[in-house]
């Protein structure tokens, strides 16, 4: 099943998806949220469906799939062509960073150029979502942790990233610069997401186009690593890094300016679209 | 007033103390979470202290002063002896990292030193309590934003922060990493928070002893900083910065071993006690 969550009179909804047929979980389901991966409601969502008792709803306004995830934790660099065109070396192990969690949002909502920035990017990337309590789990149980998977654009400010000093996450945790969805795909629905194609496009250009077969750490070798070091809770988002085509890595690099319109899609899991607009406020 | 969680019959309740007299609020008040900050709910404790309604406990035995906050931030190098110390530079702008909110734990709980780790090392540190959501703050309206201060230990490990590749975030994310409290201290009770003596014991012995007369970069700085990178949300933690007498900077260095005992302090805060002991797991 697609899980998402839709706006509506000012509430966001929780959603569930069945092939181009949307339904409403509003009346049975509070959110989707840590809670609801923790209390496994996906089992309940399938009996309500078996029942056929959910209403229909149509052309839902897409918010970001999940609640107030507890962590959003990035891996960097592992497409190999990505790590070339960004002139960094091939990671020996997974290169791991946060981004906060504030910086969520809808899968069509626009996004923030922050103030100041020059050098605001996109990465198109496949997030994995947790769905079990992970701490020291082999490579060989790893995927029995997945609950399922979305689209994901890893907004990425190379100056702040790169440039002021320090650690990755200040390039990486401006509002609007986590895109997620439009859906959680469950995880019986994607045979192998070591097989998917992603792409990214800017203004109508097909920029980033590549495989997750590419990658250098799969994701059961991500999920026994991360789990290593930190327990991975319900909810988790692990997004699994870009492929090359990022505008840090054209000649001279290429950045989004008020206007610029993102469209990116993975196999199986939906599209979604931002338009990158200037910050607004004081 | 001060505020905090503490276990009772395998639940977490809400409290607060005034002087040393503990209260119970769990009648009163669910949690002391994003939503109690949200929703201002210091003022509403404050009326049930005047109303002089609430019941008095012993000898709390306290968790983390606050449930699931979005952000734990750390600010990096932000005492110049420590960055001596570590053998890095004093930055010239804040040096930005995160640690997992799955770190939390109570101040007087075991810290487990994670399997494999040769290397975990304590930094005692004033935190932070953002109370209202920050965007964008001039360093003259910051302090407007803090809620209150609490104690923390930021537990490190050295080898997976500085030898594993990448970010430091692999080093400060593992469970039990971040002993806070014994409470979060309202701002109004801390008269100078840029004059707060922090130290801390290892097996008696006191290894570090700093000011926080002597940040490199001063609350007010630090967090209209931040607020220009991502926005901070009510309950958000950041954690200032350790002074000097962590482990990697002695000669040889000194990590933590099953048994060690860390007490630690600030002035105003309380103070905190954890035992180090091996992964028991599998």
């Amino acid at each position: 099943m697609k899980l998402f969550r839709y706006r509506q009179d000012n509430q966001v909804l929780p959603g569930v998806s069945v092939g181009d047929v949307h339904y409403d979980l509003s009346q049975h389901i509070k959110d989707i949220d840590r809670d609801f991966f923790d209390h496994n409601k996906v089992k309940e969502v399938q009996s309500l469906l078996d029942s056929q008792s959910l209403k229909t709803i149509t052309n839902p306004e897409f918010d970001a799939p999940i609640y107030r995830p507890g962590k959003i934790i990035c891996i960097g660099l592992n497409y190999r062509k990505h790590a070339e065109e960004s002139g960094m070396e091939v990671p020996k192990e997974p290169v791991v960073f946060f981004k906060a969690t504030s910086s969520l949002c809808g899968p069509n909502d626009d996004v923030v150029i922050p103030k100041g920035s020059q050098k605001s990017d996109w990465e198109v990337e496949l997030a994995v979502v947790i769905g079990k309590t992970a701490s020291y789990v082999s490579e060989a149980d790893a995927m029995n942790y997945v609950l399922g998977y979305a689209l994901h654009n890893d907004v990425s400010e190379r100056a702040f990233q790169l440039e002021r000093g320090g650690q990755w996450v200040k390039g990486k945790s401006c509002d609007t610069f986590a895109p997620l969805g439009p859906y959680i795909v469950t995880a019986d629905e994607v045979a192998d997401p070591h097989n998917l194609n992603l792409w990214l496009k800017l203004n109508g250009k097909k920029i980033q186009d590549g495989y997750t077969s590419d990658f250098v750490f799969d994701i059961p070798t991500v999920i026994s690593y991360l789990s290593q070091f930190m327990t991975l809770e319900p909810g988790d988002i692990i997004s699994t890094g870009t492929p090359a085509g990022v505008g840090l890595g054209f000649n001279p690099p290429v950045y989004l300016k008020p206007g610029d319109v993102m469209e990116l899609g993975i196999d199986g899991l939906g599209t979604s679209k931002q338009t990158a607009v200037a910050y607004s406020g004081q």
